[in-house]
């Protein structure tokens, strides 16, 4: 090939330069100037779009902070977190399906009775939410960890209000017992805005699409010996269902969440898959 | 096709939801998706590759400040900055070619006489370098603003060193006259290393790669009814000439330096291209 680049052989260009040690490392980059190129080659930007992709890039890393993580945004609004979360949990048989983490997990929430109530501010309405975690044949699963948070009555985590909301309200620690059960109060999820103050908010305004996010509570199912489940319940019959701004809603993840008198009730059953089942 | 998302349908179900009012920017979120869903359908990154990504795409925005440009870098040691240029800038015929702009230029670089020197430190080998600017049937061009800028003697540019240089050293404008004919003083450009001490230099390491540019001469040439020549002059016979982190050089951009007693002479013409022409 010829020693200086070439538009016609930008990717050889490129690529014959690459010695990584680690040989994953060497097919990503491979993969990654291939697609890249094919991309730019595609679209021929100008230099000026070259230029704005440069500072929306620039601009997603510089209002990431301890609270803000813009890329994980940005994969989630583009489809990426959900599709890496696919290849990586691919659950065939009767096992809950996977869906995306978001940005608002924090790892240290309290450990929780079963029938506790994670609401420590008093706002939204009152919700029973109880099941049972079982393994793909129908037995109950002891000693289950589940990690269970979700927004409050106004729409934010407690991470987005830290001061407004009482440190990890909304969140909680469980751990199943023999019968494989679990059950607490929380409040009814509302559908919410991801923030779309930043470069992803002006992403979603110039692609026609909202920020919104269906009702949802998030569960982390962990047991030794069985793959994690990082999963949502979604609310039947909610807003944006069928046009979440991050791609997670699954059919069989979505719940009934009946009233009964000032409160609501949900019973939503779990299923781990043990690893390399 | 289906209401949420499927591995499979993981294209159709992000490009469903696209609704912009600027066609241009639908037709570049379109591609954008599908190259990028390709990328991680062949590569199949595991989680905890899927978050090295996020932390280091993170990084790259965090490092960058009004004098640091790390996205620039990485699209510049990725080939696309080339790529770009390249599309934007065929010239099959005599006209010069063009190469990567940098992160380094700045836009109000000091008017200077031709013949003057651009060299305010007094570090390095002074060096003479002239030539004539012409369209392309060798027809001189009067009024070409030439904008120059290099290393010092050190190695480093001005606005990479503010403590340690003058303003403005290493850097000046030249208007040519009738004769088409620039000069100035300088001193011999040295090969140097792009910042490596951000995620563009791990990046390099990872991918068995020196962050070193061989010795060059930047340069603007731009009037009215001309396409504008961003380009450099490498030094021939220099280090890193085939292995430039940026991918920079061009057979024909490749001039000759000649020792004349205790200083360098380089003589190099530029071509400019008409306007669609």
């Amino acid at each position: 090939m010829a020693i200086y680049f070439e538009e016609a052989k930008s990717v050889e260009a490129v690529n014959a330069r690459l010695a990584c040690s680690d040989p994953r490392f060497q097919q990503l980059m491979e993969a990654l100037v291939r697609h890249l190129h094919a991309f730019v080659k595609e679209t021929e930007p100008t230099m000026d779009e070259w230029f704005d992709a440069i500072q929306f890039l620039t601009w997603a890393g510089q209002i990431c902070d301890e609270k803000r993580q813009e890329w994980i945004l940005l994969s989630d609004v583009l489809g990426v977190s959900m599709l890496v979360d696919a290849i990586n949990n691919r659950r065939p048989g009767r096992a809950t399906e996977n869906t995306v983490l978001g940005p608002f997990h924090v790892s240290n929430a309290p450990r929780r009775s079963m029938g506790d109530n994670i609401c420590l501010d008093g706002k939204g309405e009152p919700c029973f939410v109880s099941g049972r975690v079982t393994d793909e044949s129908g037995q109950p699963l002891a000693g289950v960890t589940l990690d269970v948070w979700q927004t409050n009555g106004d729409g934010f985590y407690d991470v987005q209000q830290p001061d407004a909301q009482p440190q990890f309200n909304m969140r909680g620690l469980f751990e199943t017992g023999a019968d494989g059960a679990y059950s607490f109060w929380t409040t009814l999820p509302l559908p919410y805005s991801i923030p779309d103050d930043g470069p992803v908010g002006l992403l979603l305004r110039k692609s026609g699409r909202h920020p919104m996010r269906p009702a949802h509570i998030h569960f982390i199912a962990e047991k030794a010996g069985y793959e994690r489940l990082v999963t949502h319940i979604f609310v039947r019959g909610g807003a944006y269902l069928e046009s979440d701004a991050v791609f997670g809603v699954k059919e069989e993840l979505i719940g009934d969440f009946v009233r009964e008198g000032e409160s609501w009730r949900c019973h939503f059953d779990l299923c781990l898959k043990p690893k390399h089942g």
